[in-house]
């Protein structure tokens, strides 16, 4: 079955590169795995989203399957990764980039994807939000880090505003890929500016965090 | 697909209840989380199990999304959490019974919708224990503790033993509510008696367990 | 749906029975769990990797839920080990070679059922490996250890050129049990020049990985 719209496919691949070269530079990092275990990590991290939430929406097998471009763009970038990422004792800051980006742009194409699925709008926000935050999940649970989604306050809710505001522009009947790209951006933003001021969500009433 | 029946549905709520409050006061507790992960953890613990039997019994997308009814439980139960859950340092209790709860109800209802969906009463049976015990393992392995289902020797027993009963029951064409509760109930008591008296399943052969 | 081959259920079963004792030694010896834990992880190791292949095909039920024999053999592979494991203090050669049958076979025997259900060359290599290494991966994620497949060079490499082999010879035509029987005992043979001689996939350029 291919319902997938031009648009939902183009961000996917954008995504799928950007999760590959953050999955691939963590294993690097963190972990200090050889190039099985880079490439098993950035593939994982690139279409494990996709991959949850085609299982959820029951297209299966899922796309990553029958596409040979989503594999091969994952298993590229992770190769990309493995050889021109060494040395880079501070690759932190590119790190959070790409997954920034790959987070703006699944969260997009998953909502879209939903909705062409036939899925409610409530569900298209949420399924959205998970195939953005699906695979770095997958990623930390793997490398036995506590996944970003429940440390870090603006993760999941730039991906839920930006499925939301490609959601609604859906229903309003505009035009696809402009409404696309800029949800895709305001994620992007927002996820950004809580890196760079440390932003967190509200604590539990009462109570303050420490940094 | 809606085969569901009303006890299943009515049953799945409760949980959903239970589970979501069990998942957002761990957050709360264990990890202390923000307000995004305090909701995601308390929503994957209260709808994790019944994903999980959904995706191994084909009926995608699982109920949870299909029915808004879900979503809006687990994501009030876990906000009633994130309020008025504060300062309980000794809410292990609650979370304690909460969790019991939640296993029970899971187990009955989900044995009963495998039933529905036409598998033996042996895969049935499994699948019930699956529901009550996934979001809480899946709940456990995000915040990087054992599982319960592996460490806890009365936790997959009583869920076994209750989706045993009712599947019986069902085959014996008994009454559905009333098998149903009496199964929850059965499986409820035995989890709290194993958790006030410390009970363990045995050990390996020639084997002394510590406490 | 059974289009599985007698050829791919054989191998299936063989490999479910070695890894069920894998998962539940290890279960014993790392984690010193009771026998609801010991079996619980030896069948999940079991059948977790034939689960993880079902849903991403589309064929749902698992075969395990459909098929009674994969749980008998599952359950009375975990039973075997947690009566006669105990003692064996220095059981990790035995974990070790256990680990590599349900590799290979599962490997051999996930990539011909995948080719059964239609997809690609590519897509049913991958998926091959997939299984083999996937119910071992859920044990360790579960017991807290970073999975062999990321850590270990010479673990997902020969999964990937047993189901390579396979997936090639029936293109071939080539006779089915003859070409999945020597595609498994070169994955196993491959896997244990691995663990002995202690190779690894190579490091990322211009770095040398201690042992």
């Amino acid at each position: 079955m291919d319902t997938t719209s031009p648009v939902s496919l183009l961000l996917d691949l954008i995504g799928t590169f950007a999760f590959a070269l953050n999955g691939a530079l963590t294993a690097l990092r963190i972990a200090r795995l050889d190039i099985v275990g880079v490439v098993t990590l950035g593939m994982l991290t690139a279409i494990g989203g996709g991959m949850i939430r085609d299982v959820l929406l029951g297209d299966l097998p899922p796309a990553t399957f029958g596409d040979w471009r989503y594999l091969a763009v994952a298993a590229g970038g992770s190769i990309i990764a493995f050889l021109f990422g060494r040395g880079l004792d501070r690759v932190a800051a590119p790190i959070l980039w790409l997954d920034a980006a790959g987070l703006s742009l699944f969260a997009v194409s998953g909502a879209l994807k939903s909705l062409d699925f036939g899925v409610g709008p409530a569900q298209a926000v949420i399924l959205g939000a998970v195939t953005g935050v699906g695979g770095g999940t997958l990623r930390d649970v793997l490398i036995r880090e506590v996944p970003a989604v429940l440390t870090s306050g603006l993760y999941a809710i730039p991906a839920l505003i930006g499925a939301l505001l490609v959601v609604t522009a859906e229903r309003l009947g505009s035009p696809g890929l402009l409404a696309a790209v800029a949800a895709a951006i305001l994620c992007f933003t927002i996820r950004m500016l809580g890196v760079r001021f440390g932003i967190d969500a509200p604590g539990p009433p009462g109570t303050r965090r420490g940094a």
